[in-house]
């Protein structure tokens, strides 16, 4: 597998795989630059016809969820069509979920058009999970705000969506989780100042769409989170604060993607612990 | 005062208030990245029904009007009727008065639901209290553009302001200034680099808006405007240019407000000087 | 030249021109912070009644048509009519040319307002030139993706469109190049790492316009590269990752600005080559 990740991070770079997004209007620039960084083509839209034309085009797509303005409430649908009949994969990021008409609207619509990865925090994941009615009373997670929810609450709920979705589904906190339904992966390192900036989920979502343009899903996410967990964490070696630690970040992104030596950072998970 | 304002910064670090915003496109990622670093927990909307659901949740809401889209005209009044039934404070920082219908009717709408704190430049300020009907001709003040208003030429408006909401006023500029109406200050420091950046008024808005999530409105706004000087005079000990000036000063608002060591720089402010 | 270009970055230091515009979501926080780093005084708006209000105030206006929203569909045309009656110049950034019906719909309503200077990559200008109907079988070039196409294959359309607009034409680009129909220029300089981030283009066309608020369209363009080419290439000497460079860069846009020493770095292009 690392050497998969290995190839991962040059072919996005060789290639520069052509990425455009509906993304979150606060985190926006730090996304474009990181995806950038590690060598994708990334392009912003808010327009249906826009998602239309570039779905047949693209490598892959990413829907990130945030700061919804009217124009999503034609835009992601026509887009996420456009993309089931090209055929090509995309990443939802469900930032904000479970919070007004469209948001809820959109979040229902996409059930019937499962993205090839699904990359929440806990809170988000478990919400999701909740809204397309695959939580029950046997699971042993509560609906709480934010990424207050732990990783490990949530990761039966991840599996479960990743066998509804027949895809790749993803918790990013201080140990990301990955599992496609069967296989179920953990990943340390990182840093906490990651939590101290705006943007580190939204990045690490651009990123690894950038990934899904050149890589099978199971691969790119765990591509994306390895590079993050390791720029990160170099990051925090020589900034401890958070503007200059977001500014060491995103120069380590793209360091660290042009020499492509990452490292195994990641173990099988048996979802006990 | 000094004791209540390391309490409310210390209360912020330690309980993580929910602050939710509509804010300006321009800004809104430093605004939400100061607002982290202080300890706040912000999220940022453009609909109607999630102002309403965020609302009774919160613990205070920032609106900032700047850049103004179409989904504002309903997001505002919905937001604002919210936090008036749920009894939640508020701050409105009114970036662009004046400038077209929409803008035009969302003040004359803020009228009848006077925000918890006001936080305008000297130019804002002297534009909201003529658009309130409040400055009559002995008003020594002219409507000039941008903060090219002298904040001594405000002073005066923004007493009216705040005797007519019965709440707080803040003029942000060289000298701060804040006023219930009754109580007046001024605020040194700060350095002049603060306007060779966008968002240094909405970040202090922002970050203020935390501090009126744990404290009461006075103490919020003296809060905030100590700290952003504090922060300010500090970063432009390390920067001279404006880029690296802005990463210092958000590096700042993170480590001062965790060490939680203000200095005193206000004075009372006998409104003639 | 070169004197009229010292004076041109002194003038917009002197008299910081008001430069609202609309522009970009994903660039606009850089590229306001690129505007007052060079002195001038920026508004961004996405209303008509906005637009209607600032042309006739203005010094100059930018429109960069990159991540449209329904705004725009009002905004733009009111915004662009209301600076033809007050003869106020402006400059178009055609990004995202050619993508869904909004843009279509501007970009052919804007030519009968032809811009007082047009800036494009390559590839947009290209575009540009296509859908305004000045291409023809004999023009060396193809519609690409990006910033792909080259420089040079773009030239001759560039001005084309020049002799069409009677203005001035510029492509960003490794080597920039400035037309007015009549007499052309290359720029050399400039770093590789523009490219690595967001925004070089949409920086350069910000500050270009605040140039236009103070000199002739064929002196901004000529000011706005040189600057841009000599900061990107100083920056370049203290910072090899994407982040810290933008960081550095916009320090020197703020600096060598301020400094106001340009160095001549263009020759007359005779479009061979």
């Amino acid at each position: 597998m690392l050497d998969q990740m290995q190839k991962t991070v040059a072919e996005a770079r060789d290639h520069g795989p052509f990425v455009p997004s509906i993304t979150n209007i606060v985190t926006v620039n730090p996304v474009v630059n990181a995806q950038i960084g590690v060598g994708g083509s990334p392009a912003v839209f808010y327009q249906a016809e826009e998602g239309e034309s570039f779905a047949p085009e693209c490598d892959a797509l990413y829907i990130n969820l945030g700061t919804l303005i009217k124009d999503h409430e034609t835009a992601v649908p026509a887009t996420i069509k456009a993309l089931d009949q090209a055929g090509k994969p995309w990443l939802l990021d469900p930032v904000g979920i479970g919070k007004g008409r469209i948001h809820q609207k959109l979040i229902s619509f996409i059930k019937d058009y499962p993205p090839t990865i699904i990359k929440g925090n806990a809170t988000e994941i478990i919400k999701l999970a909740s809204a397309w009615g695959l939580k029950d009373q046997a699971d042993q997670t509560f609906i709480g705000v934010d990424s207050k929810d732990s990783v490990q609450a949530a990761k039966s709920l991840a599996v479960k969506l990743a066998r509804f979705t027949k895809q790749v589904v993803v918790i990013s906190g201080p140990k990301d989780f990955v599992t496609d339904g069967n296989h179920h992966y953990s990943l340390k390192g990182g840093s906490a100042l990651m939590g101290q900036i705006t943007g580190a989920g939204c990045m690490l979502a651009g990123v690894m769409a950038v990934y899904l343009g050149v890589a099978q899903p199971l691969t790119a996410a765990l591509t994306a989170c390895t590079l993050f967990n390791q720029a990160s964490q170099a990051a925090a070696q020589s900034a401890q604060e958070p503007a200059s630690f977001q500014t060491a970040f995103l120069d380590l992104l793209y360091s660290l993607s042009k020499e492509g030596k990452l490292e195994a950072n990641y173990e099988e998970d048996d979802l006990n612990d």
